[in-house]
């Protein structure tokens, strides 16, 4: 096993400002702070920028961003730190402010444009600039996670990889994630249920990687149906922060399987929400994987321990159990209307292209061409939202 | 809650000299080497000198010690690695060598003694030498833990905390622990065993406490037992190591409870294990514990969930599972023979003094001064080992 570190984390409501004292220890003169746009507007960053002022230290923000990261972007917010001698790093925001926020911290201390560590073309510098990350939706634990998804200049998704992004430190303030609309929260949170389900099934799933997968879930199960129907509850949104930071530990160990194949997948069709088609994956694949794992003790044993952390007597159980969870997190299971024109042959091409493979092979049972085509073919029957 | 950080870790047979390219790739020149004697006659350490030799790192070793860590070794080590300018540190074996180990790992970047970071009385230099820790024993979880015992000039038992001092690397290699005898596997698993349960029932347990505490808890009911009655199983060793560290993860965040409070004080009146103290005073409490929680839902719901993680339907039930696990793993219930005179009066002084109250006032349920008189003559009547 190699288990990559868990970050430092500090965990409870208004603790925004717990990064000055951290940046101030490390001697940091002047931060650069990338923030989701719509979080740069926020009452609270207004505390933050004055406990960086009142500490003397200086402070570049950047929130010019929509959409997933982008090596145009990339360059501009290289450009932008390396000028300024930026000597610290915050990100605050949902996934896609993480991974620039931690690929900024890597970029600042060597020469090279981010395209240079892109799929691993080159070996990370030793050392980041010190970094503290502040996710604010419960889904893509990229705060704890090495992985950061980038589009390469010819649009194709790939990532800059290596525990030298991570943070120093982790915030998780509930408060931050309590404007987030319902279904948001439940995709967002299904994408963290089935980070540490995959990661504690699938064929690499190792006993550090599915120790966090279990407790994820564990803490998911509890916590999702709370955060959608009371969006305010603290209490819920703090562990939902956790279960998510626990499932982006287990997927950094052991990476993740087929809904998350058939969700990359689905996103080059059309639009589609990340987490919504993840757990669409995920609901049309599970029956089936359980279905095939007949004779094979060692995948039936991971389902099994996964099936009794959920309260659940026999594994096979488990798909059932993951629908009524997603109806009591009023997970949305039609398609939106972009899937109108749904093109089956074009999602089997992508099913199969060489960059997904890795997903798809990690499944706990063997995804042949044929279930492929089956799989599509139920995807495609699912319900298209009304236009 | 603040979660202190988890380090990367290596988890598998023969990986000792996969320290070496981390050290290569931190450009550390001189390495400096903190064994237990009997680990420096070890052949195992062989192929991790000629590795260093190979990628031109020099090497300083120490082994020179017995005994847990006191001010005067550390002078002597501190001195030493100063004056050979040391720039990085590996430590290898139990509790003592690893706690001496990362304390070097910070002196080394500063001009003061141990001393001045005894009890907290300074503050850690901000960052560390690139360290690379070993446990070679699965109890003191020490390798992912804040805390260093170490006794100060007048030989009183105290730390230099801080998670400045947590190594960078951890290497987890069973191999080295193969040759532990099965009485000391089973103290040092104990141990462990009791981390976990503590950290995950006490009043500061929190959900990250007692996710880390939870996953010790399942590897190591599995493990500890097969450890013991084969030494030899490195599936069982790596096991319980990880279930030590994951032990020590919990414990770094919210401490122990009555039955270390116990340990540390039996410790101050004659030599005994720390893991066979512990092991007693747990067992001698539990059931007075679990007794006393009735109306207490927040403590009982921390004991439940602890039971449901061991496969029992009620908390209840653990007093007589705990006695059940100790005797499957063979622990000696009497008092070592340096008992043989207990001195009952001075293990209540030593019970009520005031540098051991936090592991008191940590318990769930309260631990009066009867309770204390009534704890020690339980104690004093266990019996004595024979001569």
């Amino acid at each position: 096993m190699n288990i990559s570190a868990f970050p430092a984390l500090i965990a409870r409501p208004n603790s925004l400002c717990d990064a000055v004292p951290f940046f101030e220890k490390r001697g940091v003169k002047k931060l650069f702070l990338l923030s989701d746009p719509v979080m740069a507007q926020s009452p609270h960053l207004v505390p933050l920028r004055e406990a960086l002022a009142d500490a003397s230290i200086g402070l570049i923000e950047f929130s010019d961003f929509a959409g997933e990261p982008k090596m145009a972007k990339m360059d501009e917010i290289i450009a932008l730190t390396r000028a300024e001698a930026c000597d610290g790093v915050m990100g605050i925001g949902g996934g896609s402010a993480l991974d620039m926020a931690k690929i900024v911290s890597i970029t600042l201390v060597a020469d090279r444009p981010a395209d240079d560590y892109w799929m691993m073309a080159h070996p990370l510098p030793p050392q980041s600039l010190p970094s503290v990350m502040v996710p604010t939706t419960a889904g893509t634990g990229s705060e704890s996670c090495s992985t950061n998804i980038i589009a390469d200049r010819n649009g194709h998704k790939g990532w800059v990889w290596g525990p030298e992004t991570k943070p120093d430190l982790i915030i998780h303030d509930p408060v931050l994630s309590t404007s987030l609309p319902a279904s948001l929260t439940g995709w967002c949170g299904m994408d963290a249920f089935i980070h540490a389900f995959e990661a504690s099934t699938n064929r690499y799933a190792h006993a550090s990687a599915r120790g966090y997968g279990h407790q994820a879930l564990r803490l998911i199960v509890k916590a999702l149906p709370q955060a959608i129907a009371d969006g305010d509850d603290l209490d819920a949104r703090q562990m939902m922060l956790l279960g998510s930071a626990w499932a982006g530990a287990a997927i950094d160990q052991v990476g993740t399987a087929v809904a998350h194949h058939i969700s990359h997948s689905m996103a080059t069709l059309a639009p589609i929400h990340h987490g919504h088609a993840t757990a669409i994956g995920f609901e049309v694949t599970l029956g089936w994987i359980i279905d095939g794992l007949a004779g094979d003790e060692a995948a039936i044993e991971k389902f099994q321990s996964i099936a009794e952390t959920l309260g659940l007597a026999d594994y096979r159980d488990l798909p059932q159990f993951v629908s009524d969870f997603m109806d009591s997190c009023q997970i949305d299971r039609s398609l939106p209307v972009s899937f109108a024109q749904f093109d089956k042959d074009k999602l089997i091409e992508q099913l199969l292209a060489d960059h997904t493979q890795s997903m798809r092979v990690a499944t706990a049972r063997e995804v042949t061409e044929d279930a492929i085509k089956d799989i599509v073919t139920r995807l495609a029957n699912l319900p298209v939202q009304a236009a």
